[in-house]
């Protein structure tokens, strides 16, 4: 442990990207969902990272993480190559091709939660196997809030065990054509209320799930509330990698930081998680992220809020 | 002139379709652009219609538009059949096929405006030919707000006219495939900035345009000012046809009954455009909006607030 007690837990990879837009190209770029993930959260909390790397994970790639204050007890090296994963995005962004996937040292992964960690108030599952989601939660003694992401791959391939894991989450963060694939229904509130369903009661709040839409913003669903954050304008994005995955790290670290998961923090939570999605598309793999400030945050903050609001 | 002076006019098509939708089939029911902006706009307004249609148009057609107190002096019935068009629709509504187009009656259009428009304050260009939209403008004597919409076949067909009439208009009311067309941004917020260029200066109100996402939301944009609507999140949608017809009749209408431009008045006006396209949907063609109540307006907004906004 290298900081003060890391509060925010989050499992996932840890990755070298290689990324092509329209405007530019990046190679063996740091990213990863935990990164992604942990950067965002780093400017509200100090999040503990657990996933593993190989022996091309530098003291540079380590030091990006460092300079953000992320706990990397539970970044686990081992011999071999990281998880390498290769993208082309069309000329709107808006749809991508995956050119190469090399799970490498991520195939083998086998979660080691640090003593510190197990007493982490809020965890975030990042999109793994659904049995290793349920492996690290079982080593969280009290958890207060506990967030899930995951993907196609496991909704057909892992059906069971995901459905076994939903049931022990607080909130499921997933993108809308995931929520359609998990619930067989094309309408999302339809959608959100059969996962509202799918997570189970007797937990710290309300079942919560939370459809992210792409540059259209998200839908937060609880019980009979329901809120909207639009995806922020901008004029320039450069590279969508990890945009959702820094909606998530935002939306916790929100969370974590302020200890409270009220309706209201929740709805603040998603406003947060989409300023941080937003920062992340200006620029190439993690460079907006590494190099954001507080005070950014504070005026984007002020921004979305005049983008939203009217007066009755 | 059948109520009292109308003081908001719109321009554009009564039409009869046939529309197929996932959840059912209608033919033949009473459509068009002006039918549906009058409808929305006859919630808050007297609109006043200038149309045409054929001796398929009966007394219970015009009815549906008296039971609304729309006025249709301007409504021309000659001989022959009124337009008619066909559409089918996607299982998930987002892309439709046009089944047919029978232009009928409306390929003669020459709009006449009755003598009482001309003193109306509140004009809504809807989808014509840009020639017939600047020789309806150039009837009203001292028009306060002029509104227009247009589509990809003028855009493409009658580009040089349709840059004529924008720089007369106020606001566009636009797509946001059509705003990428006319601008040859994909950009929204860069196509935004160019289309505000378009609109010319010295108007009585800073050039403004609201760009139409779908069932994704509007996105209003005016000098240094934005605003975001999304879409209604609606558990049953069934039939898309003439949402947008009646989000810019709700815009239009709100503006014409408060007759206050303000900033804050138009982003109200958009929260209210975007509340009378969520009931349109929610039946076939007009039904929804032929038995709407002001109740239910009201119960709408107040959701819309709920769904939107959050405390700092």
């Amino acid at each position: 442990m290298q900081n003060n007690l890391s509060n925010l837990v989050v499992v996932g990879s840890v990755a070298f990207d290689s990324i092509k837009t329209p405007f530019g190209q990046k190679d063996n770029a740091l990213g990863g969902s935990a990164t992604y993930f942990s950067l965002a959260a780093s400017f509200f909390a100090n999040p503990g990272i657990v996933a593993v790397v190989g022996e091309d994970f530098t003291d540079n790639h380590h030091q990006i993480l460092k300079n953000r204050k992320i706990d990397t007890e539970g970044l686990e090296k081992v011999k071999g190559k990281s998880f390498r994963w290769g993208g082309e995005y069309s000329f709107d962004l808006n749809n991508r091709k995956t050119l190469f996937t090399e799970l490498n040292v991520f195939e083998q992964f086998n979660p080691k939660i640090p003593a510190d960690y197990t007493n982490a108030e809020y965890v975030f599952l990042g999109n793994i196997h659904p049995l290793l989601q349920q492996k690290v939660l079982s080593q969280i003694k009290k958890p207060k809030l506990v967030g899930l992401d995951t993907m196609n791959f496991w909704i057909e391939g892992a059906h069971k065990e995901l459905l076994d894991v939903l049931k022990l989450v607080d909130i499921l963060i997933i993108n809308d054509s995931e929520a359609r694939e998990l619930t067989k229904e094309y309408n999302l509130v339809k959608a959100g209320k059969k996962i509202i369903g799918m997570l189970g009661e007797a937990k710290n709040i309300p079942p919560t799930v939370v459809i992210k839409r792409g540059e259209y913003g998200v839908l937060a669903f609880q019980n009979g509330n329901w809120f909207f954050a639009p995806g922020f304008p901008l004029e320039d994005v450069y590279d969508p990698t990890g945009a959702g995955d820094s909606f998530a790290g935002g939306f916790m670290g929100y969370l974590a930081k302020t200890k409270d998961t009220s309706w209201q923090h929740l709805q603040r939570a998603c406003v947060y998680g989409s300023i941080m999605g937003s920062f992340c598309v200006e620029k190439m793999g993690t460079e907006r992220l590494q190099n954001l400030t507080n005070d950014e945050i504070k005026t984007r903050f002020g921004e979305f809020k005049r983008l939203t609001h009217f007066e009755e």
